[in-house]
């Protein structure tokens, strides 16, 4: 079934009425060809989402009432922030996507010291609407009751300067996958509690700069390996996100 | 470092002299300009792999000497199989990199009753050859010490007649999601012995038709659900895969 997501917190989405407009307007009624006594969830800004009906459609907007509340929780008992040195290409796009559908509840990308890629404000800004158009749609698809942030940063220090406002921070290095290092992961997961914040920072296709890692240490990262076999950049983030849903969710 | 696969046995090709000839010497000499001295890793057919070191270039050939073996394990502890209803596009091409670089040891496509695409048996032959490159890609990438075997079935009986092939067998079902089910991929994850086989089957963007899940469940096989999220068709191997390696490589 069809996901929407409101602008409004549920109570003010609920004293206007319930009703599809815009973008989501459209795509119900004009793509998906939704009519009257047809259903979609909404999800709403405070996290609660509903199954609508639709109960009347006009030019501009299809109206719904509430058939019920949607009872399954979908986010991660903790809140995980993926940040990635830029990527090359379309790769952080679906970092993006895949990292919404497997929970992530924000995304941060930075300019590590090996980026190839090299973008300016000016780019950023034109990536920021089409990563959070991304995001949205993937939350959409997934069934997601939040929509993941995105922030593209200019300079590696913004980075720094957010770390000691994470309750957990962890950096998937590839020397420690290749000295076996394979505690830190299970550790962290298994010490954190439910509600609490934890930032996985990952490096891109050409990994960390050692100065880099000394850096984040120092501001308290612990470095983890994800396993003996090589991940790609696009690779490692949808590594962590599963096993937090599978430390967290399924065991 | 790179890696290149040969092959031969370990014992074969140290007995001929180790060299590297055709495609690989062609990526190494011409792509990386890799010199006299220069090393790379060399796989072998038999799980075998080791550091050589170039002592001789000719104009078809590298010849290399063994420095040492590789003595990290790089393959999961049990053989993993990702078996999936053809999806849309290059799906499964990237089904197929990701989960070499995660650990599958054999991918299998077949035509679930909802899949879309519709392969004859010379489009399978041509995609074959591709995914197989693919495959040999990823596992050097990745450091793999085996090299995925691919299979592509014109019928879905094909995979009923091997199911009972396998030790365990997961369906995952996204109506297991949405009921909650969330213990037996835990389950099967934390009874699987080593060296022992698990066969993962996925449907295609438009899910399992239940006739398909009636006829896998007569066969042995357990539905399971993979967290609270509806994941798309090239995610949730990857999920899957990803929480083998965290119960059975970091736990």
């Amino acid at each position: 079934m069809q996901r929407y997501f409101l602008n409004e917190t549920y109570e003010v989405a609920k004293e206007q009425g319930f009703s599809l407009i815009g973008e989501d307007y459209h795509h119900a009624v004009h793509v998906m060809r939704m009519e009257v006594g047809d259903c979609c969830y909404l999800a709403f800004q405070d996290q609660q989402a509903i199954v609508g009906e639709i109960t009347h459609v006009t030019a501009e907007k299809a109206e719904l009432k509430e058939v019920q509340k949607e009872n399954q929780e979908k986010e991660l008992p903790v809140e995980v922030t993926i940040a990635c040195g830029y990527p090359k290409g379309d790769k952080l796009e679906w970092i993006i996507q895949k990292g919404t559908e497997l929970g992530a509840c924000q995304f941060i990308g930075f300019p590590s010291q090996t980026s190839v890629v090299k973008w300016d404000q000016k780019k950023l800004q034109k990536k920021q609407q089409r990563f959070e158009k991304i995001a949205k749609e993937a939350a959409e698809q997934s069934h997601r009751t939040l929509q993941p942030t995105v922030q593209l940063l200019l300079a590696t220090t913004e980075l720094y300067q957010q770390i000691n406002e994470f309750d957990h921070c962890l950096i998937a290095y590839e020397e420690s996958a290749k000295q076996g290092e394979t505690k830190q992961l299970v550790k962290t997961l298994q010490e954190i509690q439910p509600t609490e914040s934890l930032l996985l920072i990952f490096g891109p296709e050409g990994g960390f700069h050692p100065s880099e890692i000394e850096k984040l240490e120092q501001l308290g990262a612990k470095r983890c390996g994800l396993g003996p076999r090589i991940l790609r950049a696009e690779t490692a983030p949808l590594y962590a996100l599963s096993t937090i849903s599978y430390q967290l969710e399924l065991m």
